[in-house]
C-alpha cells in the first residue's frame, strides 16, 4: 500500500500538513494567511462534529442563537482586561462603501461583548434564570504565530455556549455539566483528554478561572481543543447584567462559558492518523463504511446487487455507508478510502456472494475477515464499537505514557510531553520552570489531590503539582 | 382570542414588525441596524429552511464547502462590472490589531469573487466537470434603505449554490435545474411565487442573464426571495477558470448561481400569518404539533401520560411535536402557541380520555375536531399535509387575484400587484411606466409566449409582456 512520503514518526508536524492536503480537508491556497477553503469532505466531518455538539447542548437544554458577527468598538471596551487580552487581536472594519464610519466595528473574536449588552435586556428575574445558550460561529483572531490547518487559524470555526446563573454556586454547576459535556463529546471523537485550571496568568481574559481542555499529539506537545470558563460576576457588573431575586432586591448574574473550535478536526487527525492517511472515529465519519464489489470488466452484475443491497439496509439503520463503483481498480478505490480513514472497509467478490460472506476490513488494524451477510448489519455495527474502542485505548496509551509526576528539574528534562512538578504557586517560579523546559505551564490538575514535596526552583513547600508542556 | 394591535389588513408592513417581535423571532435592539439577535425560535425556523435546502442540493449532487469570509480587494476587482454593482455596498477591514493591512479586505457580499480564483485551480479537464458546489453563510451588504426583519438586513443569512460546466447548454441545464429545485423548496414552505427575467439594466452585476423569484405579499409588494444566474464566460474570463477539453484544446467554463435568503422567513411570515400571529409551513415549522393536557389543579395523571405517549409515537414517525405542561391555563398556552404558529394543536381532557380520542385544532382555519385515539399519527400526519395545502391555495389566490394583464397605462393604474403591461424593448419605456406606476420594472415572464399589442408609451411593437410591481 502507498504511504505518506513523510512517516508520522519521524516529522509529525510534516506529515500532519501532508495528509490534511492529500485527504482533501481544505485548501490553503486562498491568498489570506491562516483563513483556508473547507472542502466538501473536511466540512462534512466538521458538521458531523458540530451535530454531535448541538445534540449534547439539547440534551442540556441549552437554546442555539446567532448573534451578529460585527461588535461595536464601544461593546468592546466595556470590560477592561478583556479588550487588554483581545485588542492586539481583532479585526476592525473602518469603512462601509465609500463612507467612513463614525465608530469601528471589530469582527467577534469572542462573543461575550456582542451577547452581554443584550442578555441585560433578557434578563429581568430570577425566573429568567439559568439562561442557557450557545452558538456555532466562525470568529476571527489575527494569529501572528505560524498557522496550521485547524490547529492555528485567523477564520476560526467556533462553538460558544453562554450561560448565566443566579449566584456563584449554580455557575458552579453549569462548569460541573460542560465537564460532563465534555466528556461525552470526547468520547465519541475517541480523544482521551485532561483538564488542567490555567495559571492566574494566562486564564482567559476576563474570567475567575479558566479550565482547559488538551490532548496530547504524537509529536508531545499539547493541543488545547477547549475550555470552561467561570466568570463569577466580572462581565455582569460591567454589562449590567442583573435580576430582581425571590425577595425583590436586584443583584448581578453570574456567568460561564464553554468553547471548543476546528482544533477537535487537528486533535483526530493528527492522534488517530497514520501513515496511510487519515482514521476517522465512526462517530463522526462522513462515510462509516465503505463498500467495494470486486468485479472484473464489469460482469458480475449479482456483485453489485448484493452491495447496493447491503448499502440500503445500512442507510435503514442509520450507518453512513458508499458502494464505490467507479470504474478503477479494487487496490486504488482501497487506497483512496483508506486515505480519508473510513474506519470498515467491505468487500464483495463473486466468490462472497457463492458463499453467501462479506469481506470486512479494519482500517486502523487491518484486520480482515469473513462475515455471513445475514449477519452484516449487527456484525458492522459491532465492529465500528471495536474500532472506536481501539482508537480511544491507543490514544490513552500515548496520553499515560508520556504524562508523568516527577520532583526535581532535572527528572523533567529529560521526559517527553506533560510533566507535572511540584509547584509553590509563584508566577516567577512557574516561568522558571518554562524555560529551563523549553515548555508552557499548562495549569493545575482540577482534582488536584495534595503535594507534600517542595518547589524545585524557590524549595518553598508546594501548593500543588503545576503541569508544564510544550504546547501547539 | 388576543390579537394583534394592528390588523393585517390594515397596516402590513406594521403588523409584520409586530408579530415578528412578539413571536420572538429576532430581536432588533443590537446597536448595528440591520444587524439583529437571532433568537432561538427564529434560529430553529432558519435551519429547518436550512436543512430543506441542503435535502435538495444533496439530490442533485452539490457539494457542499465552505470559503473564507474575508476577500483581498485585488479578488473583488477583477470583474468590473461586479465591482460596479456592489463595491458601494460593501465593508471594508483596513486593521488588524494595531497593524494597518497592506492591501484592504471586504466582507463577503456574495462569494464569486472569493471562490472563483480557487476554482480555477480546482478545475484542470473536461473530468473536473460540471462542479457542483454550495454553501450557506452569513453576507454582508451595507444597505442604506430602511431595514426590516429578515427583509433587508446588513447581515444577510444566505444560500449561494455556484457551479461550472463546459458549455452554455450545460449551463442551461442547470438554470433548469435550479428552478425545479425553488419549485420543490417553495412548495414545502406553501409559497406560490413567479420566476422572471430581469431587465437587462437590472440583472445581477457580471451575469449574462438573472432570473428573479419573487413572492407577492399581502401588502401587494412583491419579495425576491431568490435569484439564479446564467453568466456564461463573463466571470470565467477574468479568474481564468477553463479547461481542457477531450480534444486537447483549451477552454473557458460557462457558471451559474443560485442564491436564496433568510428573506424567505419574511415571505412566510407575511404570506401566512394572521391577527393572531405567525402560521407555519408544516414542514418547516419548528414545532408541528403541540400537545396541550386539559387538567385542573394537576389531578389526572392519565391525562398527561395520554399525551406523552402521543408525543413519543408522533417522535418515532419524525413528526415533532411538544407537551405543554407549564402550570398556567390552557387558555393561556392556546394563546402562544398560535402566536408562534405552531400548525396543530392537540386538545387532551378526562374526558377525552374515557372516549379515548383526542381533539385536534387547526392552526391556519381554527377547525376543531374530535379523532380517535388508535388513529391519532395517521390522521395527524393527513392534517398537516391538508393544511399546507391549505395555506398553499390560499396563497396561490392571492397571488392570481394580484397579477394581471393590461394594455394600457391608464388601467395599469388601477390595479394592486403585479401588473403586466406590453412592453416594445426600450429602457425609457419601461423607465417611464415606472414613474407613472411608482414601481419598478421586475422582468419578463420568462415562458414568454407572445405580446401583439404594442407599447402604451412609444406606439411600437411589444416584444414582450413586461411586468411591473412595487418592491421590497
Amino acid at each position: 500500500m502507498p504511504e505518506t512520503k513523510t512517516k508520522k514518526s519521524e516529522d509529525f508536524n510534516e506529515w500532519y500538513n501532508e495528509i490534511v492536503e492529500l485527504a482533501d480537508l481544505c485548501d490553503k491556497r486562498y491568498p489570506i494567511k491562516g483563513m483556508n477553503v473547507w472542502k466538501p469532505y473536511g466540512w462534512k466531518l466538521m458538521n458531523n462534529v458540530d451535530s454531535l455538539t448541538r445534540h449534547e447542548m439539547e440534551k442540556t437544554n441549552h437554546q442555539e442563537v446567532y448573534f451578529p458577527l460585527l461588535i461595536p468598538e464601544s461593546f468592546f471596551k466595556k470590560e477592561e482586561e478583556h479588550i487588554e487580552g483581545f485588542g492586539s487581536e481583532v479585526y476592525w472594519i473602518t469603512h462601509a462603501g465609500t463612507n467612513k464610519l463614525e465608530e469601528r466595528w471589530l469582527l467577534r473574536p469572542t462573543s461575550e461583548t456582542a451577547m452581554y449588552p443584550i442578555f441585560s435586556l433578557w434578563i429581568r428575574s430570577h425566573s429568567d434564570l439559568p439562561l442557557k445558550t450557545f452558538q456555532i460561529v466562525n470568529t476571527f483572531r489575527y494569529e501572528t504565530k505560524q498557522t496550521r490547518a485547524f490547529i492555528r487559524v485567523r477564520e476560526i470555526h467556533f462553538f460558544e455556549a453562554h450561560t448565566c446563573h443566579t449566584d456563584f454556586e449554580d455557575a458552579e454547576r453549569q462548569v460541573k455539566e460542560d465537564k460532563e459535556i465534555a466528556d461525552r463529546l470526547l468520547k465519541k471523537l475517541c480523544l482521551p483528554y485532561i483538564f488542567s485550571k490555567r495559571p492566574e496568568w494566562d486564564k482567559f481574559a476576563g474570567a475567575h478561572y479558566t479550565i482547559s481542555i488538551d490532548v496530547l499529539m504524537p509529536s508531545g506537545r499539547t493541543l488545547q481543543i477547549g475550555s470552561i470558563h467561570q466568570y463569577k460576576d466580572n462581565f455582569a457588573k460591567p454589562y449590567e447584567i442583573s435580576y430582581e431575586t425571590e425577595e425583590g432586591t436586584h443583584t448581578y448574574c453570574h456567568q460561564t462559558t464553554y468553547g471548543m473550535s476546528e482544533r477537535l478536526l487537528g486533535a483526530l487527525i493528527g492522534v488517530h492518523g497514520d501513515n496511510k492517511g487519515l482514521v476517522m472515529p465512526p462517530a463522526v465519519a462522513p462515510i462509516q463504511v465503505v463498500i467495494i464489489p470486486i468485479i472484473f470488466k464489469g460482469k458480475e452484475k449479482n456483485v453489485l446487487d448484493v452491495c447496493n443491497k447491503l448499502h440500503k439496509k445500512l442507510t435503514e439503520d442509520n450507518i453512513r455507508s458508499h458502494v464505490d463503483d467507479r470504474e478503477i481498480t479494487p487496490g486504488n478505490k482501497y487506497y483512496d478510502w483508506e486515505l480519508k480513514g473510513v474506519p470498515l472497509r467491505v468487500e464483495i467478490g463473486p466468490k462472497d456472494v457463492e458463499k453467501k460472506e462479506i469481506v470486512i476490513v479494519q482500517r486502523n488494524t487491518g484486520k480482515k475477515r469473513s462475515i455471513l451477510q445475514e449477519k452484516a448489519e449487527k456484525t458492522i455495527k459491532n465492529e465500528l464499537d471495536t474500532i472506536a474502542n481501539t482508537l480511544f485505548t491507543n490514544a490513552k496509551k500515548l496520553l499515560d505514557e508520556n504524562m508523568q509526576r516527577v520532583h526535581t528539574v532535572d527528572e523533567a528534562k529529560e521526559r517527553k510531553g506533560i510533566i507535572e512538578i511540584p509547584w509553590c504557586g509563584n508566577k516567577d517560579c512557574a516561568i522558571e520552570i518554562e524555560n529551563i523546559l523549553e515548555g508552557n505551564t499548562l495549569g493545575e490538575p482540577i482534582d488536584k489531590g495534595t503535594c507534600d514535596y517542595s518547589c524545585p526552583i524557590c524549595r518553598g513547600a508546594a501548593k500543588t503539582w503545576m503541569r508544564f508542556a510544550k504546547m501547539y
